[in-house]
């Protein structure tokens, strides 16, 4: 989709320094190389390419060259009917270098020239503007409309090649441009080859260093990466954003090739990597990305790096924002990029920001994504392993939902052990005496709602389960055994408890069930005003239930 | 959100110049007012606010004022950390006129005059570069972050308060403040009444325009608006978007305020209105925008007219790009905007674009959105009644999501009446000789799959019935009488059809039902084979419901 290519380059132009920063030697560079983009029209018109040369242009990626083949049409016309800025201008001034190049049609010298000049310009990076005739060749399509989005059609090929002197029929392949790949071909080959070589020596004068590469390529955690993962105390308050954020630096410790940032709420997303620098795009210095507000393009740009290869990279903001990155999460997903998303401030928890920032039906939205895995824990220690789980995924990408609100560190001596957060759902805990009556699931912050509503119903004399689900997909992949173990089908009296979009919790609590959420918009209040006024309350969810035993 | 307020004003300051074009005389202007926003670092940080410049650039909105309160910091810290692009700059590279005001802080004639200055520019919209410090005589806390997300304090106000040379304690109005706020609304309302009486004079003098003028604002619908709906025949074959554009223009002859655009698709979308001109951000003529491929500040310029008032606006692009919009769409359902979106190209039936381009989550994370109707109509009769739906809302978003592949039109002689799409789902048809043994639920082109499973079925001796279901929302909104009389609480043998993820069917189809669509991202081949591949073909389906029957 437009204006992705161009900032899944800025990811890959940062991931290229970043490895120049951990792992060049004073001798040997093992990464070195310029990153080219095509770009269209189309492309910087999405406010996206336009956060990426910010980005790019602040952080002095002098090895990133874009290529805009500048036709001045789009798909409807000419782009005069929507697009008449100063492209050139916008570039430097966001802080890069710009060239142009009048006829892209037939001067590729001049296009050699210009990229000869981008390439020896170090800090900042090159835009160079190639004005080209749409369908060029074409008699009757070219510099036409007609000529964007549909082929030409087999008559006007004909023509095509005949006006440009060309051979006519399919696949024909002029011995000129045979001979130009094949040079190519051999220069890469030899330039491959001599890589290897070098990187052989390397590998030879710097085996730690050698090693960490090789896991970083491979994607493989170093040995005992998780030992030192924290534990957290039953009985302390802690936000699971704070707990994340402990578990991430220690994770950060064990694993170097581990870096990522935030779009400007580092301070409340709690992603800093404590003893970290700031990325910077000269020499890639530093762990810690300052992408700014600019949730797209922190989307794009994970996974230009994570195209790139050689180290993983996170990203956070408030969740209600991944509305903002979600065309960015759909490609990571479908490309199986196992990007991590950080995203804190999950639900109606955060209080008086308001509706604007209070995510209702994120939830649901991104559980309905292909191949991303949503995990919401309940507790630091689900926290803990969620970030475990999201750490050995090597092929989707895995949405991090972390509460601003403090919450209970659960007794596990008492409750059932956190590391089945990796099994999705899992027993938290049946009340005493008996096989339970009824159910509750529960996701994140409700599950101490689910658990205060257990208690107040033991009083009562009634036997319930409490689930934590802090993953449907996960728990999707179990075996049917483990389904039933933690969802008896016998058991059909079942809540489930989620502040937000009860749409699709049908499919956990059957028909006799009934989903407690929040199918509105939120509103600005403290944050235990806003559960009592919602439903969310343990007297009503207690009384719901009861009221399902009748 | 960052950004919003700034894509908004561009959209108010359109509404104000579409009003002007259709209704000011030459003696009088009844519309006639400037757009003020005032914009911070963060707004211009996200790419919405970019997509809003190089539009508003390009349209000319002479009338469009930004106040840039630059004071260098965000919430983690200073501006240095992530943004250092020259903003002057990139604003008179989209053709804006740009002034900098030094101090803004004490220096309020030089705002004042830059205002003037903005004001006396009417070819091009205005940035003024306001330097500020933020926190302004605090003494602790002034230029620095730790004023940006957090109140001052009790303290720190009191020690600012004396720094000014302001009276202590709260809620104390200076007398200066009093007497030119006193002052402003003396003035705020003779002009007001001058304006009134303007426009009275005004009404004599042209009837008819003030007849439209009043409709427009009270967003009330001509008198027979929606007689001329094409009725279309049935055994026609043609994709919902083309009944849609036809529909759509029907209803523009008759709604002189109806206007709207796209993102650079029109030719795809069929939303464009032919008799009409393209909008032009001078004089407002004109009822065809072209956004460019700019979906994002499409949805907040979309709001930004809503806001204003005075007429109604639609969007059009590919249904898997309202990804790119949703962030806008949640502020029209938030805010309670009747903005209309068209969504073509809904489902893998759009073929050999590919997965990029093929909607698979997109219906039902809409569906998870409080307060937005999702509308996805079986065929060109359905398609009518959607947008007479979508046109008689006046304080919810709809979403028309439209078919890029051919439907046959359904003979209404022997289904249900198509004007039934405003209950949200209804009976399409009964296979003959009983009560139905199951249900077939289906949404948009899905419908015709179940009509020939019904077939099918009907052949083996099965009767079933075919539901339609282009709402939920409408469906949800219905008396339990007429969602007993579609979905029959005896009939639990129930099958769903939809291109899309099952997440949420189970709600419908009960826990003996079985729900068909697509949990994973799509793939390029001709729509045929991808229905089949996908199992979605009438065989397949057919035999997933003799199953059912076991």
């Amino acid at each position: 989709p437009l204006g992705q290519g161009s900032a899944n380059a800025v990811g890959m132009a940062m991931a290229e320094r970043f490895l120049a920063g951990r792992f060049n030697t004073p001798n040997i560079q093992v990464t070195d190389h310029f990153t080219y983009a095509l770009v269209s029209d189309g492309d910087l018109m999405e406010g996206l390419s336009a956060e990426a040369a910010s980005l790019a242009g602040h952080l002095g990626l002098g090895k990133l060259i874009y290529l805009y083949d500048s036709n001045d049409i789009s798909l409807d016309g000419p782009c005069s009917l929507h697009f008449s800025e100063d492209v050139a201008q916008r570039y430097a001034a966001c802080g890069w270098h710009v060239q142009t190049v009048a006829d892209g049609d037939t001067d590729l010298d001049a296009i050699d020239r210009a990229i000869g000049a981008a390439k020896s310009e170090t800090r900042r990076p090159s835009l160079i503007v190639v004005k080209t005739t749409i369908g060029f060749g074409s008699p009757n399509k070219s510099g036409k409309a007609a000529s964007h989005g549909s082929p030409l059609g087999e008559d006007e090929v004909a023509r095509t090649k005949e006006a440009l002197g060309l051979a006519p029929g399919d696949f024909v392949v002029p011995a000129e441009a045979q001979e130009h790949f094949r040079k190519s071909l051999e220069r890469s080959r030899a330039s491959y080859d001599r890589w290897q070589t070098e990187l052989a020596g390397w590998k030879d004068a710097h085996p730690d260093l050698a090693r960490t590469w090789e896991g970083a390529w491979s994607g493989t955690l170093p040995e005992g990466w998780s030992r030192e993962l924290p534990v957290f105390e039953a009985g302390e308050k802690i936000a699971t954003r704070v707990a994340g954020g402990k578990v991430q630096n220690a994770i950060a410790r064990e694993v170097p090739w581990l870096w990522g940032g935030d779009a400007d709420l580092s301070c409340s997303t709690m992603t800093s990597l404590a003893d970290e620098a700031s990325f910077e795009g000269q020499g890639g210095r530093g762990r810690n990305i300052h992408y700014g507000v600019r949730e797209h393009v922190m989307g794009s740009i994970a996974n230009g790096i994570a195209y790139h290869g050689g180290s993983r990279s996170f990203t956070a903001t408030f969740f209600v924002f991944s509305d903002y990155m979600r065309p960015a999460m759909r490609l990571a997903a479908m490309n199986h990029l196992p990007a991590v998303y950080v995203f804190t401030h999950d639900s109606i928890g955060l209080g008086e920001d308001g509706p604007t920032h209070q995510p209702v039906e994120h939830l649901m939205s991104l559980r309905a994504m292909p191949n991303l895995v949503v995990l919401r824990p309940a507790d630091a220690n689900e926290t803990a392993h969620a970030w475990r789980v999201a750490m050995e995924q090597t092929d989707r990408p895995v949405a991090l939902v972390f509460s601003r609100q403090k919450l209970t560190v659960l007794d596990r001596s008492s409750h059932g052990a956190a590391d089945q957060l990796a099994r999705g759902a899992y027993v938290l805990r049946d009340s005493p005496g008996g096989a339970p009556e009824a159910i509750l699931i529960a996701t994140g912050a409700e599950v101490h709602q689910a658990l205060a509503v257990q208690s107040k119903l033991e009083a009562a004399g009634k036997r319930t389960r409490v689930v934590s689900m802090p993953s449907w997909e996960l728990f999707e992949e179990q075996s049917p055994e483990w389904q039933e173990s933690v969802l008896p089908a016998a058991i059909q009296t079942r809540i489930s408890i989620e502040a937000g979009a009860t749409l699709g919790w049908s499919r956990w609590i059957g028909p006799r069930g009934k989903a407690i959420g929040i199918d509105r918009f939120g509103a600005s209040a403290p944050a235990d005003v806003l559960f009592e006024q919602f439903g969310l309350g343990v007297e009503t969810i207690a009384a719901e239930l009861e009221s399902l035993f009748d």
